[in-house]
């Protein structure tokens, strides 16, 4: 079996995490920000030292790649190094790092590969500062180039605008359109409780949920809370509460692994003596099926439309975002676990509750994804921490899966 | 009967309410802003005028006195200039103009009175920038100047500081302190929609409701919405639905009057792919008996206690603010109903769900107040409005109470 260079790898990952570096010891990195950029160029730096042939694609995807030459089909893997905002150290760099620590191995020991590799750091996998996974859903053809220009940031300029700003040297044609993957795998934490609460080294992760978020706009009537009855009130709170409820008892009746969650939810006008007379509100829905998602978008309606009317209040509905969910590839997973018992490693079979750029690969690859444990499960939080043991067994069981799909 | 002077009431109504004036159509004088002290330049103005003998004691309470030579009790009228954020052009200037009318008619008529009377504008009415009932609470020694002064706004600036900046040229004595009112009447908007869903002229209040404000934190765990099970979450939010559903449950079982309130609900992080992690929520009870009010913080305590461990969630409760409830004078309330009827008015019998500063100067006088109807019960908004007949109405009832007493 190989194993990577352990100490090279974290020394990578200790570097790259000071680029963006916050006070509470979390890291923030927003899509084509300068920090960013500046990681970019220490990916591209990084993979020019080790010797792989570097492309920035019309979307600043960045793709380091090795044995160019063979006319076989693409093995690629990688992740993202943008950040949310004080997010956590691991997330998308470590995939990235050891993608890239993977094929610099390769090289240094001299493995024969019958196929190209390719490590990707993909553009914009958080949907912080513009909508989540664009390099992915450039590369795979899912949002044009046209399209991808035209996104509008948080902060009002355009992805166009924010790519002329950064000066990074793109090129004119899509690499991953012309060299298309046969293979895609992704290494990353795990970012919840789940391998750490049952001991276990490695996950191999057999579907990515999907997601569906939901946005309800309350509109009551925000009047005084000393001087209005009860029975005349119109608490856009009050009906917020029993859709939170709601959420929480349909998510558990789902069961299925099907979460449900009320992240955010802002009260106007909010004032202690005043009765809340805007509530506006996301619902997150997440399932392995697509059918379940769909349910629950419906039960949550029905609930919304009949109860509305009883508490006086209007309600407003939209969907924010929806990404179906994916099954990675059966023979992907196998080889994966396969290797992971070759190192003597223990590994649980697992769904991904977050979204991930795998689940957008998955429609051109075959695809499979690699865990390791996150502790107390945090992530998008500075208290994101995964021990070098584990981030090292990672490490080793991509570059061994790469080699072996390879060969 | 007297009538007052209808247009004049009116005009000044409207001359005041440019004082101040937002682009919503509502006016904002926080306490001691420039703003409010135009407010109370204007109303010393306006008491010069109608011929009254204006002193503006310590804290900036201003204070117009009419036959000041007799030396029977004062009878004493009015309310506060001061507003909320946003708020609207009646809440407290209506009875602070009625009052100032009220003795320029009872001047210009000649009419004979027994008693000195008072039209005071009390300072820091509204609890905005200051705790609430500041004027009041100094007049009737429940506070004294040294604390008064070192109250800090929510600017950071003292009380002491923002009368210094005012310019402001204050008595060193306290006028009610040395000339205590043996009577005090305050005719305000109803700011609720009880005397126009009832096609009623005139309020009679028989009690001002007690206020007890408690302050909940909750504090949970911010994990990822899609990696986190179901059973393994510290959701706050869905604590915090649990408290709200409570309140109101609560509330409707106490009755007579009982209202409960959750206006201001605060969410971290506020993202819609996090678990909610702590949230913070204030509760306001309200009720015209102190015990009610005791029972509803007590089992409100006590559910709080009982549930936080079972769903996994740390509590800190601290009380906010404690207003105890205050009955108005039986024989005040008589002798308005008297008048209201000899001017063939409408009225019913009513409680105050909004604290005025007729609660506080009820502990030294005896006490009544007027109301008239709000439209759409609307207050503490830019969409506070109340009919012009009923101004009047409201205006002359408390014109004739007052002549009546002070005979």
């Amino acid at each position: 079996m190989l194993h990577i260079n352990d100490s090279r790898l974290l020394n990578t990952l200790d570097e790259l995490s000071e680029i963006g570096a916050t006070s509470q010891g979390g890291v923030t990195r927003l899509c084509l920000s300068d920090d960013e950029v500046e990681a970019k160029r220490y990916i591209i730096e990084l993979m020019k030292r080790a010797g792989l042939e570097v492309h920035v694609d019309p979307v600043a995807n960045v793709i380091g790649v090795l044995n160019s030459a063979a006319e076989t089909k693409l093995v690629a893997c990688g992740s993202h190094v943008d950040t949310v905002i004080d997010g956590g150290r691991y997330d998308g760099s470590y995939g990235v790092l050891a993608a890239i620590e993977a094929l610099r191995s390769f090289k240094e020991s001299e493995i024969k590969l019958g196929h190209p590799l390719a490590a990707i750091a993909f553009a914009n996998e958080e949907g912080v500062r513009f909508p989540a996974m664009v390099g992915s859903k450039y590369a795979t053809g899912l949002i044009t180039l046209k399209d991808v220009f035209a996104l509008r940031g948080t902060d009002g300029a355009t992805f166009e605008e924010a790519l002329t700003k950064s000066k990074l040297e793109l090129e004119s044609d899509s690499f991953l359109a012309k060299h298309i993957p046969g293979t895609y795998l992704e290494l990353h934490i795990e970012q919840g409780p789940v391998l750490e609460n049952e001991g276990k080294q490695i996950g191999i992760v057999e579907n990515i949920v999907g997601t569906r978020q939901i946005e309800v706009g309350i509109h009551g009537s925000a009047d005084h809370a000393g001087t209005t009855p009860m029975d005349a009130r119109k608490d856009a709170l009050l009906f917020a509460s029993k859709i939170i409820q709601f959420v929480n008892k349909l998510s558990l009746e789902l069961g299925k692994g099907s979460v449900g969650t009320i992240g955010f939810l802002e009260v106007t006008p909010n004032a202690p003596n005043v009765i809340p007379g805007e509530v506006r509100l996301i619902i997150d829905f997440r399932n392995s099926s697509a059918n379940i998602i769909d349910l629950a978008s419906s039960k949550l309606n029905e609930m919304v439309k009949d109860t509305a009317n009883k508490d006086r209040v209007q309600i407003s509905i939209r969907q924010r975002a929806d990404l179906p969910p994916a099954d990675m590839t059966d023979s992907i997973a196998s080889l994966i676990q396969e290797i992971t018992d070759d190192l003597g490693l223990t590994w649980r079979r697992m769904q991904s509750g977050a979204g991930h750029d795998a689940m957008i690969m998955r429609r051109i690859a075959d695809t499979g994804m690699i865990f390791v444990p996150s502790k107390r499960g945090k992530s998008h939080s500075p208290m994101e921490e995964t021990a070098g043991d584990d981030l090292i067994h990672g490490a080793n069981v991509l570059a061994n899966t790469l080699m072996k799909i390879s060969k």
